[in-house]
């Protein structure tokens, strides 16, 4: 548990949430493995490059498998690999049997095409719920997606651990990428929430939030939610990661979210903390996503 | 030109719009032809029963491929077909070159699962623009379908005519089927519009309404939307189509829209009749999805 949890009533037990989830998996495999010794849930992971950043993410995934009792492969590929070879190893990874998760991290060098990867990828093995067939059944009423996408579906759950339903609720999304704020729209309207969408050209931001009895900001701008926007008791999702010049850390910078926490928490009836709030649950809902793509392909 | 265009300046002129979009798609066959005679843009439609109001909309269908230059091929199923058999031709049909667009008349009897048949259908020939990679793709950015869904882009065209342009504007959507509202606002999101999209779940529908510079209904319930409600000087488009009973008419019925258009069109900037707005709107965007199609065969 981080300090803001254990200091603010409002701050969203997001480290309780998260280890449950974490626990059900691994409970979930266990049970799965006693009637059936064959079941082995396991992730390959594709790198293309040697980011810092994604190979810190991906060391964080794997600690996560491991931990869940999921087999870990990274295959990784020089920054150089033609689009091809990529397309080959996931065409082969589709057609392996025994492997049910495929993930490619992203970003990709410029030289290859994200959406021709991501739609390679066959859609039960694509844990990152990224696949345009995973992404429209997330529209299509009283169809639903095997696999979800990490940080919404993780999101949801983050939310349900407040006991709110968001049934009839508005709920106001700010951002509407790809990863995070056009899905978690459409899972929030799935839970009958009414959601309103904005983005860059949004003009009247600040009356939509007042409105928000849910509020989920996935832009990347520290800070840049002010608390007295908030309305009393609104369930805050702060997707936001940012990072900050900050003189008297060792590192020379400081982690923070889209939203004015210290503010906002005032406010709020629940918040998510940044760092520990919404992130650690996209890796926990990965490892959700593998055990179901791994029952699916079991079936 | 129908009676409400004719009398109310308000009312949107959706047969200019219309007849505009026709005349462009028969123009561009002409045009492609006359470089390439081989190209055949046509549609396979397969109707699986007998329903009166499928035959209807089939007929209506057909008169405006024949008017444009667009072969059409009814395939008629009884009832009983089974899944397979439809399943079957689709398969063949996605295989024929000579086909570029496939269109399953729905509703099909229960029996036969709607999901299933529409994902059978190759994205690129799915000229309705509702198998599941094409919405997905209506949800990414930087991702475009080749087809878009009849009904939502018909609308966006109606209200690109109006010269009002939706970026910045709040937009919503009350109805969020697959058809139509949920596809919609998908669409009026990526046309930089501030989208709110509204449900049976809404609790304060009214307020929403109020604060519409755009207004999309969807919902099939008459003169569900009073007049009272619009902000004046609104974009509203209206998809209902209700039959209600009207003993002063030889049919004994009248068609309404969702919303009371005597009242609404006193306020509203622009307003759809109904019938004769929306409608004709979606048989023309198949026109224009088949040539799309078509060409995209060709390359």
């Amino acid at each position: 548990m981080n300090r803001a949890e254990l200091c603010n009533p409002q701050c969203l037990a997001t480290f309780c949430v998260n280890r449950s989830v974490r626990d059900r998996v691994k409970a979930d495999i266990t049970e799965v493995q006693a009637v059936n010794p064959s079941f082995k849930p396991n992730l390959t992971l594709i790198q293309v490059g040697d980011r810092s950043d994604s190979s810190s993410y991906i060391r964080l995934k794997e600690k996560a498998c491991i931990e869940a009792g999921i087999e870990f492969a990274l295959k990784k590929f020089p920054d150089t690999v033609s689009q091809q070879e990529v397309l080959e190893l996931i065409s082969a990874l589709n057609e392996d049997t025994s492997v049910p998760g495929i993930l490619v991290q992203l970003p990709l060098p410029e030289h290859i095409n994200e959406s021709t990867i991501i739609a390679a990828v066959h859609p039960t093995k694509d844990v990152d719920g990224l696949h345009p067939v995973n992404v429209g059944k997330l529209v299509m009423r009283g169809e639903a997606p095997l696999i979800q996408p990490c940080t919404p579906k993780g999101i949801m759950e983050l939310i349900r651990s407040t006991g709110i339903d968001p049934s009839g609720k508005q709920a106001v999304v700010v951002g509407r990428g790809d990863l995070v704020g056009a899905p978690t729209s459409l899972l929030l309207t799935s839970a009958n929430a009414t959601v309103t969408l904005c983005h860059t050209k949004t003009t009247n931001l600040v009356d939509h939030i007042k409105r928000a009895d849910i509020l989920v900001v996935a832009i990347g701008q520290p800070n840049f939610i002010q608390g007295d926007c908030i309305k009393p008791g609104a369930v805050v999702i702060d997707v936001g990661m940012n990072y900050v010049p900050d003189s008297t850390k060792k590192s020379g910078y400081k982690i923070t979210g889209d939203v004015d926490y210290a503010a906002a928490s005032q406010v709020a009836g629940h918040i998510t903390p940044v760092p520990g709030g919404v992130g650690p649950m996209t890796v926990a809902m990965l490892m959700d996503n593998i055990v179901l793509s791994a029952k699916e392909m079991m079936d």
